[in-house]
């Protein structure tokens, strides 16, 4: 692996949840592997668990890690290529990739999308840039189309909490007041595909993702007969992507209650968080034993460390 | 001591005073402790002295130290059981108490009163979610109702700059140009009452403390007289406790002078900083040699080093 | 060396370039040096290869370095002596650099000008007030009239690629669409005037730094007659310095262009970065070979840590 921005780069997913597992199951053991190596972190945008677990994980490794907010504390970033710099873009990627990479061992990249400009979304104009003009490997903390370690996450969850070989796995849209992105459910669904799952997609007519991501994949619009059987129920808004960036719904029969729940195998409850509560799902489901959403939100470290792990040996060969 | 977020929970006062004086004269002897170990320091307001001492204590015992200001960094955040969450916050402090507890072996939090809503101040909404959903311990990095490591600091240094066995202590509120919180007087107080001091609150009328605190406690409102024989003078304004939150007084004749000082027995000038020069008190006695803000200052390290000391080796039990 | 605010506090050139020469070859040779020691990092304005080099180079020296953003983590700081604070100023640097002093083993200040109130910025005002309180030294991470670890850095990446003993080096203004400090060309005329260099200086009529700086320095207003013959170019924006922060030129006629560098002894591109392209220079002459920008920012980490194995030296006999 010589980036990690993709779902796809991940080269035996096998391997890698074994790695994580047993990064888990001894966090320290590896200190020198991150000795006089560091990990910069860049954000353009929020965040809570990538923030810290990427710092634990990089702790976990011994590796020195440099945090900064990209939009406020450094320069704002010029992404055009030919660009005629006379406005207020102050420093153009090609630079500021080259010259991080030299005090940086891995560069870490979390940019969201505009949500209003589909192709530049798609391009993943940010993350890409990184990727072109780094001379170090790029790790994505969320893109504008994947958040793939939220998905590593996800699956190492799945494989803990399953209680079958081949656990029925349903990824549901529900309601949300703000437009969200789709970088989440991308990554789920592209992981899911590539994991040993029955994987079911619900939303409501009209809210299809990318037909190019979940082609394959068993869609259905109604929500009941999705749930029916399930052992894992992954909730997650999206603003539609045909009309892109819109809410054209906010429709509450999509909240995930104890009544739907009790459709599915008994199954675990999971969100990348974070999550709005009686919104997405009622606190009923999120304070009961069915919600796995913590302990999902822990292998965040030992999913990051893995990553950080397999790229160090990378490096290092 | 399970968590820290009140001079109330110190369980034995001379035994923390004789742990934080063993680190002062050797600040680097237990770097074992918090091998391994992550301290989560989580800002709502700003910070200088208590941002940074703390980052150095938790660097002097070996600790891995993530700093992050929520409210600009992370997500809004709901506090509010049973929230429809349809508005702007993005987070349930349920989820991120429990979240960041996986991440930080020990939570330090910052919140300012909000200065018009009592009640909420009171209940210490903020640190109290922390303390009630986190799965580690909690410090208090100043809450709306008190600031323990700010006391902590103070008698250390009231205890290393006496001159006798049972000093004078005199806490004197003084002008100030902004609505002010509680939190250091409160803290003090609660501390004084707890030490071998001879202790005199002094105030104008109307600016009584909350009662519950200073029940016990001697409050006069000639400032004069409470300076007269004092050995340690501790300067500090606070709005008013009765008219939440308002300012009813910027009476210059409670500045602390020269003049003043004149009456005392020589006694040392404190202040938790940061201190408004000539409101609080005059240029001519903070630049003077009774003036011990900067060594005061300086106890903020090793009280709060031995803070993490105490409630590192309780998670080690 | 006590502080590190000009380039005029070097003491012997010739020794610091071998120390950031010998530190570039092994940069964790002495990771001891920092053991126990702590880099505060203050910024007042933005910041990236600073930002990211200077922590880069105190982990390389095995010191702990804390990061802040004093305008809005901190409280606002009063620089005048004999202020009545009653305004928006909570904390007067004479107590922010004494304290400080107490948690940091070296203090590191980024303050740009104001390029409005001339005086001000020729006195330093911020930087040097942190000199003036602070009881450990102090690094300029650029200030209002000098960025001397820039100018060290420069040097550093003339000497690597010189190839005669004597080279020619033109700094030349070019420009740019907003008022920009005169810095950087500061520190690096009172550098070149150091080092063992044919310098000249190039710049339109009306564009003179201050005299007192030039002074015994070449200038020439012609930029083709200074690119002959030359063997790096350094290319540099700054407002005007009589008419104060002035922009009374963006003439187009002064980018660095491929059809200029044709005059030069195929010189070396230089610039501090970030840099405008196609104002300052021409992405025809930033994407050549002749450009070593990124190695000269990859210079910033050797300077600096050469720099603080300079103070820690200093400290510790």
């Amino acid at each position: 692996m010589k980036h990690f921005t993709s779902v796809h780069h991940i080269e035996d997913l096998d391997e890698l949840l074994l790695l994580a597992k047993n990064i888990k199951s001894d966090p320290y053991a590896n200190k020198s592997l991150g000795e006089n190596k560091t990990l910069g972190l860049l954000f353009f945008n929020p965040s809570l668990r990538t923030r810290l677990s990427t710092q634990k994980a990089a702790a976990n490794l011994g590796m020195n890690c440099i945090t900064m907010n990209l939009n406020n504390e450094g320069w704002s970033l010029e992404f055009e290529e030919g660009a005629v710099m006379n406005g207020d873009k102050a420093e153009h990627i090609k630079e500021a990739a080259q010259v991080i990479s030299q005090y940086c061992d891995i560069i870490a990249v979390r940019s969201f999308p505009t949500l209003t400009d589909k192709k530049k979304d798609e391009e993943e104009q940010v993350i890409q840039s990184f990727v072109k003009y780094a001379t170090v490997p790029v790790i994505s903390l969320e893109g504008a189309t994947e958040h793939p370690l939220q998905a590593l996450a996800d699956i190492l969850t799945i494989q803990e909490y399953k209680t079958k070989s081949k656990p029925k796995v349903v990824l549901t849209w529900a309601p949300h007041p703000k437009a969200l992105p789709h970088a989440v459910p991308n990554s789920f669904v592209k992981m899911m595909q590539m994991a040993h799952v029955d994987f079911v997609i619900a939303h409501p007519h009209g809210y299809e993702l990318d037909p190019e991501v979940t082609k394959g994949s068993i869609i259905v619009h109604n929500q009941e007969e999705a749930f029916a059987g399930a052992d894992f129920i992954y909730a997650k808004n999206w603003s539609n992507y045909n009309d892109y960036g819109k809410i054209l719904s906010q429709d509450a029969s999509w909240t995930v209650t104890p009544e739907k729940m009790e459709l599915t195998n008994r199954a675990k409850f999971m969100h990348c968080l974070p999550v709005r509560r009686n919104q997405i799902v009622s606190d009923a489901v999120l304070d009961s034993e069915a919600s796995i959403v913590i302990p999902q939100a822990n292998n965040r470290t030992y999913a990051t460390q893995a990553i950080l792990t397999q790229l160090l040996n990378h490096e290092n060969k």
